[in-house]
């Protein structure tokens, strides 16, 4: 962290910033120029990010040097990260792709659509149990069945299941029944639910929050890893901006900058993203030549009969066709499906 | 809602619509014009809202008439809504300021900032225990401590508290503690939490979230309102947007929007809204002027010593004369303070 | 500005930053830490910023200082800027209001709105004569016979006449006839335009972009005070951000920021800021409550016949009772209307 | 168009709406149902959109059932657009790079990138020699000079050229000189340029403003159309979100839905787009996956050396490798380069 002093600064100035590092045990070295005096923070600049030196007299502004998390960031883990969740490797070469509907509705619902994404090539099963509905009048899940029903529907298919948790009394749940607990967008900065995760010890797939910067959202994800899990999976699902006629602003850009940033795998998850499932398609395929280590897509029988985000899924068949292209692409990328 | 089917639909796709409609239990009424067919929906919209009618054959778009949420809806309860906590009301006559530091640092800092807001016209003493900070590096609140600290200051000067709630386990310590519970930003959308103080039948203060709709936002207070607690207290603070020479953009057109759309009181955040402490003075002024029932404001003793938000906190001098100046303009504007 | 360099930046990478700036007439001063090493540039910075030294080796990242504009900075000029038009003072004790129709439709329209914003105290008449429409389906304006209604309108009235210039070729019409030339929004970085009505010595009134970061719309009034004109009055008149409920989202924080980094004076739009007639009184008082010098006001003797922007248009008796408002207001806060 | 009357609407009202349509030379067809009243308009719903129907009694909302652009939409061309710049098309099955400097420099460096890029794959050099700049301090460009260069360099190469127009008054250079004509980001929603350029009858490059929603850019792209210009070029090229960690925010959602909703070919600009040149290639790669019909890159000798946008320009060496991938993914894709 740089202090930059004002024109003006005093020496009295000076002495009260250097002495007001001292008491929280950090050093600064006195940068002198002409124009300018600069204080450069010596230690760990941790305990100084929370001083306002800007309230203190003679001091311009602070400026952050280097503001990345540290556990996320790819300096502190140079090799990009690999989860395994049972056979699956998700962040090495093979392009992941988890599919199922928004909400698992019933029984055969699931287990049709399990069905259809296996055989189509997807390597884990999504499906909502407890949904964060913006109204209270809407569906809001079938829960502890939706989450048993996914389970089954997982094991009879041979597919780890992902799925979303809202809240920490869910966690024995999840981590008995779920393979990849789910962190959805809403829950970006619930930090107590973030922690409670880090201590599960589960993989988990972290969505950004739709007003979150990518900066916040490694940080989000280093509350995380600072439980001790290693295992997290960033998910680009789109950000909130005016323009309305997507549902949100998928931000592909974020992909090729977490990998330069972070040792984390990142997926895409077009369906959120655009909010129409017209534009699924060549979103995945972006996502893709942007760099994403997989795809989040959701899949429904029947979308004009979905209780929620029917509008989004892909039906059986688009998805099948959708994984054809796919698997061409990765081809030419240099990966595998 | 009205379904716009697409100039070429043809029969069977209306009856189709018609006959979705019925399968949940609606009427669908076919308003037939000669270049457009609309179908009008008769009944409780809430069952017709999931149903992705635009992924049925010839439907163009489905309209909302009117989503705006129930039992927050001034039209549900046309006389304004006054939330008594012990003898101070809000959302009457009166401005009420609720001011204290951001977080509870210690004895002395959150005791000698309850006699001078108390002494300058506060109603509400507030200070954060349970800190949601965007690192996990930073400083995460006295905790249980706080809240203890908190309510001692409160009780020495008569001053009923504010603090912010994080989690759901944390619950049965508020409700014994706190006498407004605070849900925050980040937490706007954690529908669990919302549910869980609907449940408690505490007055609850409902910030408005970072890239929350004002739409949205009613609708997470209709969570709250759904449980049966009645007593919601709207707080804007600003939401995120391009411009960073403030930390959010303070939204005031909400405040006379809400007083149209709503009946719950609203007031407002300057402190995060701006993130400047000049900023405070003059936007807590415009709120008022805007028709806000009370401010919410962050006082420090030694904003410069601040372990968190040290950039926005008023110092107590300072509160102490924003405080004439609020008084004399909550005259001006047929208020009192 | 200063140019932090990586921590393991080499002595060659620093003296090729070095050896840049010395090409481009500039001196580096080094101040070498222990853990990091900055340069901090000396002399005009304005040559150094357009150089990429990010692109060099051993470069971090480089950091503006200051980079608030020169001209319009408050400290190149300590003193508020007054502007006089006739014998209206903007940017004094006094709230000016400029008022009239989004467009001038005819005469009786403009006459009669002219009759009675004089009246209500208004000081300039306002009104469009070339309209910037989204759509080129839409009304266009009256163009130059609009311009001269408003003048014959203003002149009946004792008004000077406030309207908007959409290219440069109109600037010889707009120096003839109109006292304070308006930049819009959409042209608020449509340098060709602001370089021609910094020429042409009359006053110019310019809104704020939609997308305009502050720092943003300083530097367009840069272009205009660069080319010799002083008399530049500010309009912050809404952003664009993700909130549809209000036409645009109305920055008032802007208010007392500019008012902090600079001397020009600064008016408010609520008509254009909400779109909404209803919010129009609310807001406009609280941008005064904020410290805005002045209010621009859409007034219209029929608004549900107006060709553009009817939404957002006060009636005459509307408006005759928030100048009353305004008038008591104004008083509170010790400026006079 | 559609207006919804409100549930209380009395017939007074109804007959209102009806005879304010008939004014306007549209009819009114009431949709009578239980509980709503709708009235359809019949006919040119351009007269229609410019009235205030919400400041009407009893009505509740307006709603546009349509309100894409005639000229650019799909429905009334259904054949894409293939627009032919000597002997390259752009909107056919071949993917088009247009390569150069952000800004014109000199004789060799414009000559040395031509040559370059020319070799590497591009089929248009671009270039800039008026200079939109934020501030006035920043280098605006060569000029006249600039545009000349431009094209000597592009002629030696059989290289039509790109440059962005900046004003009316240098529409005879433009079409003197250039080949395709650029409006800039900043100039979208400059009208008169708009029709100037639209009156010039040469392919245009327009540009998606910061703070433009899709519509709008298609209304923007109407005004061309609208003068007899038929050869309108969009280029995606970034909008301006909350998020800094990119110049811009990509927004790769538009190029299919672009796609879905008009005619117009359209390309990407990774390069403003994110502002970083270790993200323009992976954004490249992502753009045409999602269907662009061509890319503008940009390119310098001595990105460190370059007068702006250096931090975004990718070597000589880098974009010939980057063609190199282009190339194979084109293939991939079912195109070619």
């Amino acid at each position: 962290m740089l202090i930059i002093m004002q024109p003006k600064a005093r020496q009295v100035d000076i002495t009260q910033v250097l002495n007001r590092l001292q008491e929280v045990g950090l050093r600064g070295e006195l940068l002198q120029g002409q124009e300018r005096m600069v204080i450069a923070v010596i230690g760990e600049v941790k305990s100084a990010v929370t001083i306002p030196f800007e309230a203190m007299d003679g001091v311009e502004k602070t400026m952050l040097v280097s503001d990345i998390p540290r556990a996320a960031a790819r300096e502190s883990h140079p090799a990009p990260t690999v989860i395994r969740v049972q056979d699956v490797e998700i962040g090495g070469n093979q392009v992941i792709v988890m599919a199922g509907p928004c909400a698992v509705e019933g029984e055969s619902q699931i287990m049709d659509t399990a069905v259809a994404v296996k055989k189509a090539g997807a390597k884990l099963l999504r499906g909502g149990a407890f949904k964060p509905r913006t109204s209270p009048y809407s569906f809001q899940g079938l829960e502890v069945e939706g989450v048993k029903l996914l389970k089954e529907a997982g094991k009879q298919n041979n597919l780890p299941i992902v799925s979303e948790i809202m809240a920490p009394n869910q966690i024995d749940l999840f981590v008995e029944y779920v393979d990849v607990i789910q962190i959805g967008a809403r829950n970006m900065q619930n930090f107590s639910l973030l922690k409670e995760v880090g201590r599960a010890g589960k993989p988990v797939l972290l969505k950004r929050g739709l007003a979150a910067t990518i900066e916040e959202w490694l940080l989000a994800a280093e509350y995380i890893l600072n439980e001790g899990n290693p295992s997290v999976i960033l998910c680009e699902r789109g950000i909130r901006t005016f323009e309305t006629a997507t549902r949100n602003t998928l931000d592909l850009s974020a992909v090729p900058l977490v990998k330069e940033l972070s040792h984390l795998p990142i997926v895409v998850d077009p369906s959120h993203g655009t909010g129409r499932w017209r534009l699924v398609a060549p979103m995945a395929k972006a996502a893709l030549a942007a760099g994403a280590d997989g795809l989040l897509i959701e899949v429904h029988p029947h979308p004009e009969r979905a209780l929620s985000d029917g509008f989004q899924s892909l039906t059986l068949e688009n998805f099948s066709q959708l994984m054809g292209e796919v698997r061409r692409l990765a081809e030419c990328l240099g990966r595998k499906l």
